[in-house]
């Protein structure tokens, strides 16, 4: 070592709580939706004092923002290149105000390095849902405190493909609607409801109760993904990158199931698992 | 439209372009390592001037830079905490230089959006290897410009994890070591072996003569991936997310398939896809 200076010690959770705080603090400023309520299960408010800059971008995003009558839109900026490649009707359009502006003036709204395609859209979050309003489905997929928005945007895009009925997650660590996450959504932010639910063990009881059987992806004391088969309705319960499952999450799962990899890396990326159960998930319910 | 100044127009192309040019030149000043040179297939030469503050982070990345004996390692910055959580033996660490710092010391040099988890490696892009010092394996993936770092790491994950022998980009559009990329690859950069070539194309055909299928995901004209069979050595390829594979890449691959989506979205975040197909290639190797 040749810190001259011995320092006083911060622990790197301490570093990573801090850093987890800031982002957080960032991704506020730059506009996201936090739900606020804390009863449950009706809770539907969201919080407007945190979502009033909620800035949408890129074509698949806005479009299907647009589409979406669930979603509030407050106005459009966009170029008139990003204006006709929307290829929205008109009429759709006429319930927007519309900005026009040149790229750069879209760049300074949304920071340089967002892909925009002379598309953004100020809009409100849309609500979350609560769990007796899942649609019918045979296929759910339930995050267990995964926040990250790249992950997240693509699990989402991911689930819609899939065909999966809702993405459920608990309203802490809630994964929050950003830019970020919406582009990498791909549009799938406003194709899919998102359910919010108080305790995530109470939920799979009472998918449990629902027939739904409930698969968490986990590696200990699990069997191969593989050699689960039979499930009419599956529920597939997702950890965060490198913390896995909760506990309690772990017990009330009646199937912990895992990806076997052959390599010198024996885990996937939290949204490369997520495509890859989802997937093995709808060949398990084609063959029951 | 309520513009009073019609803009002179630029297009979302051109705008696109420049985005992505600032996010190069920002890429090479946070530390990068773009290879050079142009002759092939002998060029192993790395650009030093771009390359001098390749930073890499995260205690997987961290370690597996540290074991690679291919890397040269220049400085381990390093917080107590995240010495002992490496975990490597003591005469690893006598060859490197290794300075204590505090966690928002390592904010600092990475930025405080890194999740450094205490430890920051000064080091030098590993040199590229030409196609004729392919491994012996049965699974080669392709990328057909695809450079996304988010993507990309997380392509190189998958692709270890799924035991891989290589990776292939061509010179030009390839993806370049960064401390974001590593940080994806969680590990996997220093863990497979990345060839670059002139020509794609002529790679897919030196690859056929060596007894692989060349297999291109695209959608148009493709069959599903799910009835592709009995190959003995495979070369999947994978063009950038929107674009896809370029057309004479699409000509030269001996089967294109697709991977069939049942839902709104048709087509899988590309580094979810590469997973997917990774997976049903391993299938189809074992089955063979």
């Amino acid at each position: 070592m040749s810190s001259k200076n011995p320092p006083k010690q911060m622990s790197d959770e301490h570093n990573a709580f801090h850093a987890e705080r800031r982002r957080a603090r960032r991704d506020a400023a730059k506009g996201k939706g936090k739900s606020g309520g804390k009863t449950w299960p009706k809770r539907k408010q969201v919080d407007r004092q945190d979502t009033d800059t909620l800035y949408l971008y890129g074509l698949h995003t806005v479009r299907q923002a647009i589409l979406n009558p669930a979603r509030q839109k407050n106005r459009l900026y966009t170029t008139l290149n990003g204006l006709q490649r929307l290829e929205l009707d008109a009429n759709l359009l006429d319930s927007i105000e519309v900005e026009e502006k040149l790229p750069r003036e879209l760049d300074a709204l949304v920071g340089s390095e967002a892909v925009h395609q002379g598309v953004v859209l100020h809009a409100e979050p849309v609500a979350t849902k609560p769990l007796e309003e899942l649609a019918e489905t045979n296929l759910v997929l339930l995050l267990d405190q995964v926040t990250d928005p790249h992950n997240v945007g693509a699990i989402m895009r991911s689930a819609v493909a899939m065909n999966a009925g809702a993405i459920i997650t608990t309203s802490r660590y809630s994964p929050v609607e950003s830019g970020v996450l919406a582009k990498s959504a791909s549009g799938a932010l406003d194709l899919i409801d998102h359910i919010e639910v108080r305790n995530l063990a109470e939920t799979l009881e009472d998918l449990m109760k629902d027939d739904f059987t409930t698969i968490g992806l986990d590696s200990e004391e699990a069997i191969p993904f593989e050699n689960v088969e039979g499930q009419k309705r599956i529920a597939l319960v997702l950890g965060a990158e490198g913390k896995g499952l909760r506990e309690k999450t772990r017990k009330t799962c009646s199937i912990l199931a895992r990806l076997d990899m052959p390599g010198e890396i024996k885990s996937l990326n939290v949204s490369n698992a997520a495509a890859l159960s989802l997937y093995l998930s709808r060949q398990i319910l084609q063959k029951a």
